[in-house]
């Protein structure tokens, strides 16, 4: 059995249209490369009671929950105690964290960096493998808690690499790229469609600026290379040779 | 009372980091530009269970939902059968739609070509103000059923625009660009959070390059634009000069 997963992102910022997420299309490629499938992306406000309520219905009904976002020092910062809420947990101050907090900021460290030692119980550190990691990412049974800034979190999803990593194998995608309208090349499609059940068939239209037509991405998904390149190739033989741009990779 | 909103985002295509999703965030900016709340945005598969399930859930919570994607003719193109199972409604071929296709394919229209005239039952097209448009958008009800395409997402918002036009003011945001780390400000937004509880306030770190220091951006969010100036006024007076780097807009 595959697992499969849900992202969680924490942002009024992302609600109000100030930041683009890109966490959950890093964490999406991430899981992918692991074979693990993502079903749900759900962007929350930074609310305790819905993050809450989010992460309950998720965790219930996905293997593995990450959450973005939320985990920094200030008043919006309420990502570590919704997850206290929603699982009846206390929070407490990280031992490691504050030893490493401590460290980094010296004397000029006060109460609110030390906020950002605050753990819910039961909380695991990772740090990857290779060098340690200078803050590790937080792991809480199948809830893995990432921080918001971009590059963090993606350096963070390397360090979970170690402990996420299992029996799946990874998803391989293969594309034909097409120069006729949907439509017309639906019937060809829904031969490959037929024909290979294990492979997940995705037909994108993009529309070119200034030209009449569409080029339509027809994608190959599955996790055995041969099956994928077997779909894509008996797709891309049964097009018209002029509807047939280009094969990928 | 101010009216509230939700995306549903569909598409295997987001969930399987093919596509890094821009049409939540172009909503996200249209709908301020209302004076809207988005609060939720959910991703799901191109699967009619999982779409109706989410649908239901966030039309029972929130005004108005967006659907984006799922509405082409091939067999992953199901928003339009998860929307009326959802309702428990009946699909239908609309006939101003079935005319604009006929008109536009000509003799080259077929079948597949129609089922882009497929709606659910009760389903208003919407042309938007000024020239017609050559495709309206759909809406049913407080639904608004939008493809996937990103070009063609914002025009059908735009379309929108006149029938989603409502009381409300929009929202202004204006920011203070500081160079200390958060936890260091926390006490001079803290108070900010207390002396303007109608404004909403921000902080989002960002890590520079090669630097040991932060950047934080503290935004102030409001209907009112005296309260957003008042408020980051007061917030960029009170800090220590060297941590001010500027304001803005």
């Amino acid at each position: 059995m595959s697992r499969t997963a849900a992202a969680l992102v924490v942002g009024d910022e992302v609600l109000s249209g100030k930041i683009h997420d890109s966490n959950s299309h890093d964490l999406a490629k991430f899981l992918r490369s692991l074979g693990v499938e993502l079903r749900r992306i759900v962007t929350v406000p930074d609310v305790v009671e819905s993050i809450a309520e989010e992460l309950n219905a998720l965790s219930t009904r996905f293997d593995l929950v990450f959450t973005s976002g939320g985990v920094g020092p200030t008043h919006d910062d309420v990502t570590i105690d919704a997850i206290a809420f929603a699982l009846g947990r206390t929070t407490l101050r990280h031992p490691a964290l504050e030893r490493a907090l401590r460290e980094h900021f010296a004397e000029r460290c006060t109460d609110d960096h030390l906020r950002m030692a605050t753990v819910v119980e039961g909380t695991e550190l990772c740090y990857g493998e290779g060098d340690p990691a200078p803050w590790p990412a937080l792991k809480l049974g199948s809830i893995f808690i990432l921080p918001g800034v971009p590059q963090l979190f993606r350096a963070h999803l390397e360090l979970l690499r170690p402990v996420l990593s299992g029996a799946e194998r990874a998803f391989v995608v293969e594309s034909v790229l097409c120069s006729a309208d949907e439509a017309r090349l639906k019937p060809l499609i829904d031969r490959v469609v037929a024909g290979y059940p294990d492979v997940g068939i995705g037909s994108y239209p993009r529309f070119r600026d200034g030209d009449e037509g569409y080029t339509v991405r027809i994608t190959f998904d599955a996790r055995d290379p041969a099956q994928v390149r077997a779909a894509r190739d008996t797709f891309a033989s049964s097009l018209p040779p002029e509807w047939l741009l280009r094969v990928e990779p």
